[in-house]
């Protein structure tokens, strides 16, 4: 799988050092082109250089097809393509899917892969056909289309890549743009298989528990960070102050959506108040679904370690959830998750203080965006040294390819029993 | 045990509100009087005001008292007394200590407070002794040997108030000051169980289990710490640069052992470099080792963790350590503990980000040290809000309190529940 996205990520940087790929016809640096390959097929949306004034339409359409390739997973295409042309899928490649889409069976992964197509192209074709609609009254029609299907792509895709240099700020106060981006970027947060699960049973009683945590969990941070983004910004004159209240509302609920794991603004995010970034950071960390578009622990990880911590206060034993229990494996691999995101994310952010020219706040903020695929920035990834972009690089790779690869592994693993069982011994923490 | 704490801290501020507590005989405000009661009784170390400039010899004497009181810990205090007096414990009053002292059995409970005062007469003694030997080469005998026992429990205390003004920054290349107050914070730091058990035991094999962790988590600890902040450090013209190697590597030591969590310091906080604030910052939130004086979410939690997620990487099930099993409800528990203590640092420091006018470094370091019980400061609290003030003397009061508190609250409950269901998790070995 991180073969997958390497292969992926290499080709994209060849093709988009080639000065076809270039705006001006002077080649791309080859650390920004792996930079912006990464961001693309990571579908993070970092950029070290802009988008729409760097690269050619030939550019654009690389970086396109890389997130697209990125968004849907590299194992998920080729068992498409591998379906397209009427191959049998053999067992085990099934289990490399299951790998790759992290599933828990193995079965209806390739009715899954179906799915993914059918609801891909869906959800993408409405959403571009609404934005190309908005779009035409600004610019003409073949551009409006265009920029429709591209910045669709990249929301449904998570990857908060923009052809306007300044994300969607312009669209701040306009309705139909905010909500159909919105919904791509929620929808393919969610996760192929909770979408298939919601389209296959219709009713909330027969969901699977992992469909109900994830529903559940992401309405309830959508809603909170809408709240409390709108009550910390709201006499902030940099941001919501000036805004009718609608329109405050309406951005409160934008960049509390685009930090799991998006990446477009409507806010200028440099302007944000301290508090506000320190809370962005940590929802970019927790990100979106598993099986997603999106990157972070997600939301599961976060919301099995919220219950288990509950019922640990609380005193009970049984860590349940909607009428089920949660095996304490599940919980301990949550754990595991989280602490090595955060070990990640802390010491990517202790090298970059040492060699960057930022503070704690700014550098903090630029690596969990990396590492969750979000694509926020406060304005340091453009001026990153060539240091700190491998770093971030690496990050970004990391965050997409890691945190699945890895729980694979931990899944896989806890199934198998340990030969040796010690004496068990308390030891007093806290 | 918390009302324990209050009532002493609601005494210490009435007494430090005096005149004569004062050292120009004008009262000092309540709130600062709450500060210190509160920095000293949860054995932090943080000031709004300068100790030695602003009380008197007898506000000096309160806070003396209030550091000692506050490390011993209220209930091993009053068993003394009780003891003192020749009244019989009942067994109630012994399980009320045995949650006080954070212990796993309540055998020995009174036993270990006969060991705790011992133990520490002789400590505080000895340190006093040989720190009043260097000091009186400085200053009148008498003043020497009251620096000398003051220091001395404030180092065995965890406690890091200093008469200098300054700290120990005067002391950075003495090394009979540096290895006296270091081992004194070191076996401060242990918890008193530890050192009764080596005191007992006197054989590395016939360690209990949590002693094990605990003096392997420390050691490894301390020499990690040290070799990385002389590495940081090593070229900053403002910390470690200018000063020969010997002095180069004992201040690395120096400000290595006292993150956790004692507080004193010989290299100037605010002068260190991002990176350097960041790593400090890490190893005041793990703090000192459980029943102890010092604070954090412990070593012990922290170790808890670090193996269990070593161990889910590796694909193991058994989390194994030292040849013995640690049960799945004690790696709970841990996660329990990381988790409130990470929510509780960062939503205080989200708080103060809006009251302060100070970046995320600054506050997230000063919420740290206030919750580890720590006292390092990079500068801000002297200049603390009224609302910062009494956020941080929250902060100081559940670090001290709660994560005890809650510990034995999860601890009682799970054992209650755990005899129900996993009955073998019972089973003590060693
Ligand atoms: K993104
Ligand atoms: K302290």
């Amino acid at each position: 799988m991180a073969l997958g996205f390497g292969v992926v990520i290499a080709t994209g940087t060849l093709l988009l050092s080639l000065p076809i790929a270039s705006q001006s016809g002077q080649p791309v640096a080859v650390i920004d082109a792996l930079f912006t390959a990464t961001s693309a097929t990571a579908v993070t949306g970092l950029v070290t250089v802009d988008t729409q004034t760097t690269y050619s339409l030939f550019g654009e359409l690389v970086i396109l097809a890389l997130i697209q390739t990125g968004g849907l997973g590299f194992m998920t295409l080729s068992t498409l393509v591998a379906l397209l042309l009427g191959k049998r899928i053999t067992l085990k490649e099934r289990l490399v899917m299951q790998e790759a889409m992290n599933q828990l069976t193995v079965e209806g992964v390739v009715r899954l892969s179906k799915y993914v197509l059918i609801f891909t192209l869906f959800a993408e074709g409405l959403g571009a056909l609404l934005l190309s609609i908005r779009f035409s009254s600004q610019m003409p029609l073949g551009q409006a289309i265009y920029f429709g299907i591209f910045h669709a792509v990249s929301a449904f895709c998570n990857a908060g890549f923009d052809l306007f240099s300044k994300s969607l700020v312009d669209y701040r106060g306009d309705l139909l743009v905010n909500m159909v981006i919105t919904l791509l970027i929620i929808f393919g947060g969610l996760g192929f298989s909770v979408v298939a699960d919601i389209y296959t049973k219709r009713s909330w009683k027969r969901l699977s528990l992992h469909s109900k945590i994830v529903i559940r969990t992401t309405l309830l941070l959508i809603v909170t960070a809408t709240v409390i983004i709108f009550l910390l910004e709201y006499t902030n004159t940099k941001s919501l102050a000036p805004l009718p209240l609608g329109e405050k509302i309406l951005a409160s609920y934008f960049q509390a959506v685009t930090p799991r794991t998006a990446g477009f603004n409507t806010l200028v995010i440099g302007d944000l108040r301290p508090v506000t970034l320190l809370f962005i950071t940590i929802l970019m960390f927790i990100g979106a679904s598993p099986g997603s578009t999106g990157g972070g622990i997600k939301t599961t990880t976060f919301a099995a370690i919220a219950v288990a911590v509950w019922t640990i206060i609380r005193g009970n034993v049984d860590i349940e959830v909607f009428g089920r229990r949660l095996p304490r494996g599940t919980v301990l691999k949550a754990l595991a998750i989280a602490a090595v995101s955060l070990l990640l994310v802390v010491t990517v952010t202790g090298i970059l203080l040492i060699t960057e020219q930022a503070d704690l706040q700014m550098v903090l903020f630029e690596v969990t965006s990396a590492f969750g695929t979000v694509g926020l920035s406060m304005g340091l990834t453009p001026k990153l040294t060539t240091t700190g972009k491998l770093l971030i690089t690496a990050t970004m790779f990391t965050g997409r390819v890691g945190p699945l690869t890895l729980a694979f592994a931990i899944a896989q693993r806890l199934g198998r029993q340990g030969i040796k069982h010690y004496p068990e011994e308390r030891i007093i923490v806290g």
